[in-house]
């Protein structure tokens, strides 16, 4: 019989309703909830008022809870929640993707002193196993990029613009449908995508990135031009937390791609979650699932605390045998929109390989240096929109010129 | 360091030069193949004729050779290898899902009572991470079902059918593709299928399934008219490695069905394999990736091989949690077609929604028994077809007709 865990869960909203739920469901999995620690103590809850407590100590000094679950909304508590749990010796499990995106290293280390374990998978894509599978099936391989729809509601957004929705009427109904928030910007501006794009740079390449320094623009101010451009190349839009090694570099960033046809991303919908891996010896992996939802979410919370029963880490292999550096120093290949054509002169472009006006915007394709891109800030800038074009990034100009030259031939 | 691995190969085809390729280019996987046993000696090889041993006894009887990795075609000569490797107290790595299948219960008896450790992730859909999926992430949930594309020259005709391809014209493609062996019966009579089915039987809900107690219909005698026919119903015909609990009890066979435009699967198309598991609480969960090729399938065997370095093992946790029994004992809807309607006859219909007939083709659409369905041998019957159209299928007569009954009102 595996050692009984003692649970105590901070936080009971949508994913720790799910959680207390799959776990009073989960015979087998030997841990009970001791303890819920809420904020909000005259809110009517659907368990006994005994079972709740107020006070992180309630928790955190409580010698016989060894693990604590960590499901609240607000990242900087969950902060201090999830270091002071480490530092008193419990196992953490978080589903906080902006606390973990901001201090991974510093947790690492801290549960490495302390001995104890701290456990992420529902941080990134809820219910798809893909820390994991990076971590443990993926490690004698050599991941070289990976292509991740990270964002179900940007997902679902892109899926109905794509169906010919205005942005407005599809960011509606996603709200109606619980898939947005009343404020969207952290979804809709790709800051979420981007604290998921951060943890998993860490352990496909062990790369330490702070989300300031990884640049996201979302799809705040697409139009239905944009997606017949995108189906012209017969390709779809997607929201991609994007990253690639070229060379001994590591480029990673949140911003929409034309997807094409034979990507097995273009047709990830609605709110589903996918990562697409591309891996040296395993080639194309593609895993797929909710990336939203009480039970779904939950469901990768059980199972890091079932594998704690196990003895299981995360190894950041990664770390050890990676000398990636990150960078933003490289060259892309763009379709760029504005309202007027004198806009489009905000960036520079190194090759245009042809612009045209199309109603009422105007569209250059061609190749810009990245730091030049990411000077504007796109999620502000209502009469501007990019796409990547393609997944051919190149370290120096020269390699564009001669991928330009070829291209000519 | 972890212990260092001394492997010895046996074979040195396709995927046991890929598996040699890649651990040569994974200089952190502290493992060597120290001989390799092959069974023509006259064949000439791109290695030193040094390293090829010829008699099974030149690596089993090597005290040196602690992990045995079996890469050969035939089926029984594997047999008698891997029981002696496990029996000499070897670890072993198989891909070969024949053996496997047919001999599963025995060899994780043998490999518990040594004390030693039997992986085989390359047997089922070669790349994709699917039997450490189950084993390890979705342990805490509940699987309760799955679609499997678990064969590639099958997945590739299907897909060139779709596209209006004949089938002898999409399977002399595929054969020239080198996606089809020149006699591709245990391809696409669905044998390969069904073994991946055993295992994944196996693993999923700790049902012993015997291949040969196990119904495989394969896709020989697919027409356009069926193509048109699914179709007509917004779906494509996909060659399932199916099983769902329904009650207590686990069906598992492998047929064509009819896939929804709506379901992940519809759009796994050519070579690839995919699994969709349905699980209680994590919903959906799609793995797709490449079901062959020699470095694909050689990184599953690498993963094997790594996981011995942290004492990994399957821990069959369904068989010992679930009291499945598996059945063929049940109803399901198909559509049957034949060429002349008294054919149609062959198989008695329980309820029938509509039978016409269209060109030189007659169908009929309904429920039937699945035993009476078995009693038919479809891959040598070249004048019937036959598909599953709906997911939805009942122990009992009487919900059949309660089923009819709703769908009439």
């Amino acid at each position: 019989m595996k050692k009984k865990i003692n649970i105590g869960l901070f936080g009971y909203g949508c994913v720790g309703q799910g959680f207390y739920k799959v776990l009073q469901q989960s015979p087998n999995t030997n841990a009970v909830i001791t303890k819920i620690v809420v904020k909000d103590k005259s809110k009517s809850r659907d368990l006994p008022v005994q079972q709740f407590y107020y006070q992180p100590s309630d928790i955190l000094l409580d010698n016989n809870i060894d693990t604590v679950v960590e499901l609240i909304d607000d990242a900087n508590a969950a902060y201090d929640i999830v270091k002071s749990a480490l530092k008193l010796g419990k196992n953490v499990v978080s589903a906080n993707k902006k606390l973990i995106a901001e201090h991974l290293d510093e947790l690492i280390e801290l549960a490495n002193t302390q001995q104890v374990t701290f456990l992420y998978e529902a941080s990134v894509c809820a219910s798809i196993p893909i820390i994991r599978n990076i971590e443990d099936y993926f490690k004698s391989d050599h991941i070289q990029g990976f292509q991740g729809i990270c964002n179900g509601t940007t997902n679902y957004i892109l899926s109905r613009t794509a169906q010919g929705l205005t942005y407005d009427k599809a960011l509606s109904e996603a709200q109606e449908l619980g898939f947005a928030e009343s404020d969207p910007t952290l979804d809709v501006d790709g800051f979420d995508a981007k604290y998921k794009l951060a943890i998993l740079l860490k352990h496909v390449f062990g790369v330490s990135a702070k989300p300031e320094d990884i640049f996201n623009c979302g799809i705040r101010h697409i139009k239905p031009a944009h997606v017949n451009f995108a189906d012209n190349y017969e390709g779809k839009l997607k929201l991609y937390s994007y990253a690639k090694q070229v060379e001994d570099k590591v480029i990673g960033f949140v911003a929409p791609f034309v997807v094409p046809l034979s990507h097995p991303n273009y047709n990830v919908e609605n709110e589903f979650n996918a990562v697409n891996i591309n891996a040296k010896f395993a080639h194309e992996q593609l895993f797929q699932g909710r990336g939203a939802g009480s039970v779904p979410t939950a469901s990768a919370v059980l199972s890091d605390v079932q594998a704690f029963q196990t003895g299981y880490k995360y190894d950041y292999s990664s770390t050890k045998y990676n000398d990636n550096t990150f960078t933003n120093d490289f060259y892309l290949k763009i379709v760029l929109s504005a309202h007027d054509e004198s806009s489009l002169d905000a960036i520079k472009f190194e090759h245009t390989a042809y612009s045209e006006v199309e109603g009422k915007l105007a569209f250059k394709v061609g190749w810009v240096y990245f730091r030049n891109l990411i000077k504007v800030d796109f999620n502000s800038r209502s009469n501007m929109f990019f796409a990547v074009i393609s997944e051919d990034f190149k370290l120096r100009l020269s390699e564009v010129e001669h991928a330009v030259g070829e291209a000519l031939v």
